[in-house]
């Protein structure tokens, strides 16, 4: 990296990765690793917002929870009139996480500033560092919560009477941990989002690329099935009697990897995750099967052939089987292009930085999406360890796998910030 | 029926199976009805023994438990020194059972003491009753355990150690209802075993036949699958680097289907009853399946060729997936032919009571099956409504259905009794 560049300081970085490490940590029987449970707006949540909250004070910015819980922490630009950069991302976790998935960008984003304090840095625009509240959507059900009703796309009523497993409210389990802020939870549309964040996957590990400037996030679709034929005794039921749901559950999964086989769908992505027959018994021809399909399309179009051909298929599967097949869509949501000319910031970023770097497309959704839809936003990846494991203890990522990123964020951000239009 | 013949009450046998049915009662949420679950060595299994145990001292029976829990309870004959007439069956059920599997055979079998008693009929040969232990398997895997153990195909330290999903041993679970008997498991071969089921299949039923005559039973063929693949974000993970279990169990359950399509398997009959994804969410590429094969034939040539080609089969699918696939045998049995000979006494006995009937091949495995190792040994069926469904709560045969196969089994029971050699 030439020495004229700001970095920064990849052990402090680390360390607060490790700090919020610690907020709702658990052992992993399987992994047998220290994993972390930072529920959306449980306990641990709270502890973890207070944490990164006196970090935010102690780096002297002007700090606004709003009526969702996101938190934003402005560092004052020369001009208070112009739209600040925004770095975001989240620190709610999924039940079995690391400590990288969404704590980087927002750690990163708070290091960012503490590096421009540290070297006096004045910018021209405001740079704020925000959290959004329920990212991974596990407890309430919604992912993107936060910077959905942050965006405009969901309203602040929904996501208030949206209740977790044990009936408990949104809004009340807001107020319980003390971050059921005051301001206008609909966002001012920022100059630029920036959010940095883990691939969770295996392409930038696979090829050994140290960035991925990411393009967009794919549309995506969940179907919850539910198949109901008729139980019958293994041993007993001769085979032209049977209506096996399992039959057709496995029909659907293999024809979901045909569809890709075709390369009729582009980079569609299909999986059966959930496959649970009932009673699922050795002995028992399984008489309904609860299943589930994710598919996922950079691609609308491509998404809804997908979807319009598998309906298609559950048709001919009920009359080949002689099933009943009852489906509902439990997540839809459509592919989301980044700024073309983000992208072309990061990447040139990364050039300067010696960085290798690849164009890509997320897999998982992200906040970023949703400020796609009222300000330029793009997203810059590093790669994980162990093909990009996520949602899942053996998540990791080294300290320079990380500062990497956060250093061409650094960059583009600095230079944004410094632009008058 | 002639009025010269013996009768049974068929109200009575018929109280006695809704009393034990009463046992281990649910509400089916699926079917609206009341199902029964007594899995082998529950607290319900033994509530199920204990009653069953009480109406055999009631019956003036001399009752032996032995060291894997089988109840023998026998009536005296006029000479001690020959061999007993055994009338058996099972009273465990699966999960999702109705009242009528195995409890039919072994409340048949006491009804028949009952109308002995009742009549003051002394019959040469002693006529024992008997239970055997988990003649399902559901729990621990290995099903007709009891009468396997008790003829001698499975050693007694094997049953002992077995464990349940929680780990829980068979010979603790034995000792904690109260049924870890003393008496040496191994049996003194009887003069003939006979054993009254329900058919748990469609045959008798679609033909509206009353009686069916018993030639043999399948050869069964469990297998417990494990396929690792690996775990993956389902957005994430691009197809080509996936190695996802869940396609690889769908493709074998297919491949079942195929394989009997071709006719090359004679009357095989397969099933993938349990497909068990983990972690089974709908947005995570299943890393591990555990899955279960269950085949049947009445060939045990082609039942051997089915098996060998499966196992080449699964070759072909780590290729394939990417897979790593371990498998273990929990259950294999030969096909058994029953006594040529008690078949046509039991067709005769039918004829006498004029009641149609049918020769077939038993589709579940059987206790008869273990005692046609080391007696003379053969089984009477009775219909069931509904295709014989089975193994579900809907499973039902009227009293007259019952009564017409238990007065069949009292007939020829009271001929090999009263035959001296």
């Amino acid at each position: 990296m030439p020495e004229s560049l700001t970095r920064i300081n990849s052990e402090r970085l680390y360390a607060a990765l490790e700090e919020l490490g610690q907020i709702g940590r658990y052992q992993d029987d399987e992994t047998g690793l220290q994993g972390v449970c930072r529920l959306a707006l449980s306990a641990e949540d709270g502890q973890g917002r207070r944490l990164v909250l006196g970090w935010m004070k102690e780096l002297g910015l002007q700090i606004r929870v709003d009526r969702i819980g996101n938190v934003y922490a402005r560092r004052a630009g020369r001009r208070s009139d112009l739209k600040p950069v925004l770095l975001g991302s989240h620190i709610d976790s999924v039940p079995t996480a690391g400590r990288f998935d969404g704590c980087l960008g927002v750690l990163g984003a708070l290091e960012i500033v503490r590096t421009l304090n540290d070297h006096k840095i004045e910018t021209l625009r405001p740079v704020e560092v925000a959290f959004f509240t329920d990212e991974e959507g596990c407890r309430f059900g919604t992912d993107m919560l936060g910077s959905a009703v942050a965006c405009g796309r969901l309203p602040l009523e929904y996501a208030y009477e949206l209740r977790d497993r044990d009936g408990l409210r949104l809004r009340d389990e807001l107020e319980k941990i003390g971050f059921l802020g005051e301001h206008d939870e609909r966002v001012t549309p920022p100059y630029a989002y920036l959010e940095c964040h883990v691939e969770q996957g295996p392409i930038l590990y696979q090829k050994g690329i140290e960035i991925g400037v990411v393009t967009g996030v794919q549309s995506i679709s969940w179907q919850a099935l539910t198949i109901v034929g008729k139980s019958g005794h293994a041993g007993a039921t001769p085979m032209n009697l049977r209506s096996d749901a399992g039959v057709a559950a496995s029909r659907i999964n293999l024809k979901l990897r045909e569809m890709i086989a075709t390369g009729n769908y582009g980079e569609m992505r299909a999986t059966m995750g959930c496959i649970a027959p009932v009673p699922g018994l050795v002995n028992i021809v399984p008489g309904k099967v609860e299943a589930t399909v994710d598919l996922r399309n950079p691609s609308n179009e491509l998404m809804q052939k997908s979807e319009a051909d598998l309906l298609a298929f559950y048709e001919e599967v009920k009359q080949l089987d002689g099933v009943e097949i009852r489906w509902r869509q439990t997540a839809r949501t459509p592919a989301v292009e980044f700024s073309a000319r983000l992208q072309d910031r990061i990447q040139a970023a990364a050039e300067r930085a010696g960085l290798s770097h690849l164009r890509i497309v997320a897999g998982a959704g992200h906040d970023a999406q949703e400020f796609a839809a009222i300000c330029p936003a793009s997203m810059v990846f590093c790669p994980g360890e162990y093909d990009g494991i996520s949602h899942n203890p053996r998540e990791f990522s080294t300290p320079k796998q990380c500062s990497d990123g956060i250093n061409v964020m650094l960059d583009v951000a600095l230079q944004l910030a410094n632009q008058e239009d």
